[in-house]
């Protein structure tokens, strides 16, 4: 049995982001890839959708310069032939501020002859923004009366 | 073949929410029933995590006094045997200000015999948020200097 796409993409992916080494990534990545992570670009401008195995590694190269993984635990997943979903939790460090965050988040992935054809990333986003803020946004309470 | 037990929880859900009907699904809940909707629950009580049928059943009957979803398209889906996950879009209408609303959410879930054993949901959290509020939530842009 073969090992399945999603463990390499994965290892290769943390060494691109946490020893900037993409070289292994760069291999595993379609040179069509389509890459979405969801969530404010206005805030992190690495978020969004980028195409294309050159895009992908730049943007890559931004998440790099900006956070530091200390541990990621895989909560739930699931593997199809070509394909996987998972949800994890992070652990990271804000570079800029040596802020500590830890955020959730989903991905599903598809791949083709090993190498990455598309992913969508879906954030808990509201949680990510209030630890990068460092404070909460005070929200009013929003539900009809009982 | 059978039906996979997502499809008939999906319809029994929605029949739930938008038609106050929650007998088909109050068949589809497993006693012990594990739920969590990841988000800020300050802002909508009805996020957050449930435990046991009655108290899913009534989390749901909140949602459906909060909001009426008008459609939904699945992105992305991934099925095991007694397992699902999916990235969905669902447009919805929040009933007290009659705003709409398009959030992405994505859900893993487990069956047992047919019936949901736990579902864990993430949300597109600060997207959802700032159209609850009808506003964008001003954020500093938070990245390295290139």
């Amino acid at each position: 049995m073969t090992e399945h796409s999603l463990w390499r993409f994965s290892r290769a992916l943390h060494r691109a982001l946490n020893d900037r080494q993409p070289e292994d990534l760069a291999a595993l990545l379609d040179e069509d890839v389509e890459w979405t992570i969801y969530g404010p670009i206005d805030m992190f401008p690495f978020l969004g959708g980028r195409r294309g195995k050159a895009a992908v590694l730049e943007v890559v190269r931004q998440i790099a310069d900006n956070f530091r993984i200390h541990r990621f635990d895989r909560e739930s997943i699931m593997l199809g032939v070509d394909s996987a979903a998972s949800m994890l939790r992070y652990t990271l460090t804000a570079l800029d501020s040596n802020k500590p965050i830890s955020v959730r988040l989903a991905h599903f992935a598809q791949f083709k002859a090993g190498r990455l054809l598309n992913i969508r990333v879906l954030i808990d986003s509201f949680d990510l923004v209030e630890q990068a803020l460092g404070r909460s946004i005070h929200l009013p309470k929003m539900v009809m009366p009982a």
